[in-house]
């Protein structure tokens, strides 16, 4: 399924693909045993397939995966593919339940990257719910944030879009960057996916979405130059704005 | 229409009382003559008396005003006013527009203090933008977060809220935090407000809310002792769950 989807965006002529958060294995683990079967080097030749679907495009996959680090400890990582390869992995630095259970935290920051349509920043599900991740990647440049993610399906009172969706709109807007989530759908031993990909605008309006059981793509053209001016008018700038001397506490 | 709303909020035994931003004297500023004539000590004779009308409640009455400094300067200030005067002056520390002209931004950070009903945190309108101010809040104890605002309408899609009130949203969500935020309505030399005042829990469901020209009020009865729970699950906790030595960046 991960091939064929990216097969169909590059169909499409994508410049940033993105598939969900363990796209390579599933989300719910069940023993050690699965977590060592489903654990991958970041040498593993799917990617080096993925490359080669890729071919000479200036296209980037974005998807994520169990990764078997070289400490020998497994991460909930996202894999950065483009037409050289594996471009750059990221360690998920908040982990959501029970994936402490299975995985280490990462230890360093989600990179950025410079592509051919601008710069992309990564993170991973829970991730985002920390204003502070958007916000550091906003600030060292990213335009665009990619976010694998798989959202268990949670409560919403009738009328209101899933939480997370609402996140990623806010955390969009006050930064003034592009954010893109692939969500998994429908329902893996028990849990019940929310499906809720999305891509938001540096407005923190939402481009395109979608909530439900059905496997599918969200596409949308957008301007990324949108993201680079960070003003709100002729005073305001949502970076230049910022206090830092004032936001101590958050770095303690 | 203050003394009334008080009073009003009074009747109701409210405990948390909630203004707009600069309610005491309207928020577009002409000139410099204008500021000057609006600028209050903090010793002001009208803090003495809404504490008159507090009486021996335990109440507290949150509400801008435009504050003369003791260092000449001019401020968009926020009083915290209880049974023994005035308890707090907030000076506005994100400065939005025209503020810029006429405000001297804060240079502290905002109050969180101990009252009957549990610890209020202190934000005006555009600083809740920043998500680093109610993070930092929430990291300093804060449960409830009082927002006197000014929003002018924004474009929104149809279908959608403010985009301030999904802020809102967001941030009380993210901090588990109760957030209320006392918005100005109508047009006022030509400027049209947003009229969204709003009492969000924290969960980031929205309990009680008006959007639209009307003077009127907003009220909940809340439980605080929800914003003292910031666990998610028996894994996850939104503050404990921060990584603070990844989050260098946000304070440089």
């Amino acid at each position: 399924m991960a091939r064929k989807a990216i097969c169909d965006a590059l169909a499409m002529d994508a410049d940033l693909i993105i598939l969900p958060e363990l796209v390579t294995s599933g989300y719910v683990i069940e023993s050690d045993a699965e977590l060592n079967l489903i654990a991958m080097s970041d040498r593993d030749e799917l990617f080096e397939s993925w490359r080669g679907l890729i071919g000479d495009r200036e296209s980037v996959v974005v998807a994520g995966f169990a990764q078997r680090g070289v400490d020998g400890l497994v991460y909930n990582s996202a894999a950065v593919v483009d037409r050289n390869g594996l471009r750059a992995v990221y360690q998920k630095n908040h982990l959501w339940d029970e994936e402490k259970r299975w995985f280490e935290p990462g230890k360093t920051l989600p990179p950025v990257i410079q592509t051919a349509f601008g710069k992309l920043g990564v993170l991973i599900c829970y991730d985002l719910e920390f204003p502070e991740t958007a916000r550091d990647l906003a600030l060292r440049g990213a335009e665009i944030i990619a976010v694998p993610t798989n959202w268990p399906l949670a409560y919403r009172p009738d009328g209101e879009r899933s939480p997370e969706i609402g996140n990623a709109m806010v955390s969009a807007r006050v930064n003034r960057v592009f954010i893109a989530c692939c969500d998994r759908v429908g329902t893996e031993r028990g849990t019940q996916w929310t499906g809720g990909s999305c891509i938001v605008g540096p407005d923190g309006w939402v481009l395109a979405e979608r909530e439900g059981h059905d496997s599918g793509m969200v596409s949308a053209d957008i301007d990324m130059s949108l993201a680079a001016d960070k003003s709100l008018n002729r005073n305001n700038d949502v970076l230049g704005d910022r206090r830092p001397n004032l936001y101590q506490t958050l770095a303690e």
